[in-house]
C-alpha cells in the first residue's frame, strides 16, 4: 500500500491512496499557444492526465497563462537554470513547477521558488536526473548521487517551510532508477514521479520503462509516471495505460490471457486471439478474457477469467465466470463467444 | 548477485554466475520432425539459446530423438500429466525434462521420473502454472498456491535424491509471478526459470513480461527466461534480448540513449535518431550511444556515454569517451558521427 502525503495540483491529488496518474510533456515550442493546445488536447483525449512543457524562458513561462485557458488538465512548468522562469511560470498559471536540483543553483534560488510557490499554492516537483546531475557528483554512485541531489532541495524546501513536494529521481540506466526510487521511497513520504529518462525510440522504451516503471509500481512505488518516448508524446500514453494496467494499479478495460501456442494446440489460437482482440478494443469495463488452445491451463485459466475460451482438438468449451457453458467446433467458436461475451456485458 | 547452484542443461551450464540463457518454445508439432527442426534453426539464427518442445504423447517424445540430430541448442521436453512420456523423451535424448505438479500424479510418477532423469543425468524443472494448479490450492493465494505447488514437486525430487532441478512458477499476473519467484528465491537455491505466462499478443506481452521478467532480474533474480507471445515464436527471442539487456544482466550489441524531445531541442534529433540507431543496428559491440537534443541533460548523458552527440541550436556538439570533440552544424552531425563512431570502433 502506497501511503504517501497528498499534493494537489491543479484538480487533481496525488498520493495517499489516489490512482496512479499519467503524465507526458509536450515537444512543441511552449511559445506557441496554438501547437502547444493542440498537442495538449491530443494527449487528453489519448488518456495524458497531467501535461508538463518546458518553460526554457520567461516568455514560454508567460505563454502558460494562455494555453491553460484551452486545456482541461493540470500543468506542470519544467524549468532549468533560472529561478525567474520558474517564478514567471507559477505567475503564470503554472498547477505544480519542476526544478532541477543539478542546475538551479544557490539555495537563495530555491527559497526565492518556494516563496512564490507558497504564495500561489503550488507544489514543487524536485527533479533528478542522471544527466544533469552536479559535478559534485562525480564518480558517486548514480542512485546514491541522484538520491543526495534531490535531497539537497528537500532539505532547502523543507527549511523555508515548504512541504508541497514530489520527487523524481531519473536515470537513463533501469537499475539505477529502481534503487534511487526505493531509497527515496524508504525515506520521505513526499508523493513519487516515477520514469526511466532518455530512454530512447518506442521499441526500447517500452522495455525500459516497464521494468523501471512497472517494476517500480508492482512494489506500490510511484504516484504519477511519465514513458519518455524519442517520438510522437502520443505513444508514452499507450504505453503508460500498459504499465498501470499489467503492474496492476489501475485497469483500462478488457485484459486478453492468451497462451503462446505449442505442440498442443489443435485450433488456430494466434487467428483467434487476434479477432477476440479487435472484438474488445473498444469495450471500457475491466474484464478478463481467456483465450487458450489446449486443456493443459486453459481450463484453469478459462476458470479464472470472466469469460473464455479453452480450444481442444477441432472445438472448444466456452466459460463463463468459471463454469463451462458449451462446447462448439472450431469454426463456430468466434460466433458463440461474440454472443456469450454479448451476454455477460448486458447481465 | 545470483548464487543458485548449477544445472547442466547439455551442453550448457545455468545457476551460478553463469549468463542468463534465453528460452523459448516450438509450435509445430513435435512429431513432425523436419517442421520443428526448421523452427530451431530459425530461432538459434534469431539468438534462443535452450529449446523447448512439448512432448503430447510417447511418439512425439521420441520424435526428439530426430530432432536433437540435427540442431545445435539443448533441448527440454514439456510433458503434461503422464510420467511415462517424460520417461520416454529423457530415454529419447531431451536434455532437461519439465513437468508440472499440478498434473503429473502420484509421488510414484514423480519418483520414476526422477530415476530415469537420474540415471540419463538430465535435469527436471519443476514448472507449476497458475493455469493448471491442483484443485487443493483453490481459493488460496496465487503466489502461495504456485509456491506450494512447486514445493511439493520438490520435496519429492529431494526424497528421492535428487537435485538436479529448475524451478518455475509462472502466473499470467504480474505481481503474483514477482511474489512468487521471490519467495522461491529466498528458500531453495534451485536455478530459476522465470516467466510470465500466457501473456497474450507481443504488443501485450512485451510489457507484462518486462514487468515481470525484467524486474525480477534487476534483483538478479532469474537463470534462464521465457518471454511467452500468442504468436511466431521468433519474436520471444528479441523481446527477451531487450529484456536481459535493460534490466542489466547481459548486452547485446549498442544501446543508444535518447531524450524524448521537449520545447527546447532545437535539432531533428527524431530523425537523427532513427539515423544513428539503423548505422548502428549490426554492430556487435557492447557500446553507449547518447543521442540527447540540448543542453539540459545532453553534456552530462554524452559524458557517461561512450559517444555521443548533444544538440545545441542548428548545431551540435560530439563527445568522445566524455570529452568534447568538435561542434558541427546540424546538416553535417550525422556524417560526422559516423566518421567518429568508425574511429571509435577500430581504436
Amino acid at each position: 500500500m502506497r501511503n504517501k502525503r497528498t499534493v494537489r495540483i491543479g484538480d487533481r491529488v496525488i498520493g495517499g491512496n489516489e490512482p496512479v496518474l499519467i503524465q507526458s510533456m509536450t515537444n512543441t515550442d511552449t511559445a506557441d499557444v496554438d501547437a502547444t493546445v493542440s498537442q495538449i488536447l491530443s494527449l487528453e483525449e489519448a488518456g495524458c492526465e497531467i501535461i508538463r512543457v518546458a518553460a526554457y524562458d520567461v516568455r514560454s513561462a508567460c505563454a502558460i497563462e494562455g494555453i491553460k485557458e484551452r486545456i482541461h488538465i493540470p500543468l506542470v512548468a519544467d524549468v532549468h537554470f533560472d529561478a525567474d522562469i520558474a517564478i514567471a511560470a507559477i505567475e503564470h498559471g503554472a498547477d505544480k513547477v519542476r526544478i532541477n536540483p543539478g542546475n538551479i543553483g544557490s539555495e537563495a534560488n530555491v527559497r526565492r521558488v518556494a516563496d512564490a510557490a507558497k504564495m500561489h499554492h503550488v507544489p514543487i516537483r524536485v527533479g533528478a536526473n542522471s544527466g544533469s546531475l552536479d559535478s559534485k557528483y562525480q564518480g558517486m554512485d548514480m542512485a546514491d548521487a541522484l538520491y543526495e541531489s534531490a535531497l539537497g532541495n528537500i532539505r532547502m524546501l523543507e527549511n523555508a517551510g515548504f512541504h508541497d513536494i514530489v520527487v523524481a529521481l531519473k536515470s537513463s540506466d533501469v537499475r539505477e532508477s529502481i534503487r534511487a526510487y526505493r531509497k527515496m521511497d524508504a525515506s520521505f513520504d513526499y508523493p513519487l514521479h516515477v520514469g526511466v529518462t532518455e530512454a530512447g525510440d518506442f521499441e526500447q522504451s517500452i522495455v525500459k520503462s516497464s521494468i523501471g516503471i512497472g517494476g517500480l509500481l508492482a512494489d506500490d512505488i510511484g504516484d504519477t509516471i511519465r514513458v519518455s518516448v524519442t517520438g510522437d508524446p502520443i505513444l508514452e500514453i499507450k504505453a503508460a495505460k500498459d504499465i498501470l494496467r499489467f503492474s496492476g494499479v489501475r485497469s483500462f478495460g478488457p485484459e486478453i490471457i492468451s497462451c503462446p501456442t505449442c505442440a498442443r494446440t489443435e485450433i488456430d489460437l494466434i487467428g483467434l486471439t487476434g479477432k477476440v482482440k479487435e472484438l474488445v478494443k473498444d469495450i471500457d469495463r475491466d474484464i478478463r478474457i481467456a483465450v487458450m488452445g489446449c486443456i493443459v491451463n486453459g481450463p484453469g485459466e478459462a476458470r479464472n477469467a470472466d469469460i473464455g475460451i479453452a480450444g481442444g482438438k477441432g472445438e472448444g468449451l466456452i466459460f463463463k465466470k468459471g463454469i463451462p457453458v458449451i462446447k462448439v467446433r472450431e469454426e463456430e467458436l468466434f460466433d458463440t463467444f461474440r454472443e456469450y461475451l454479448k451476454e455477460y456485458l448486458s447481465e
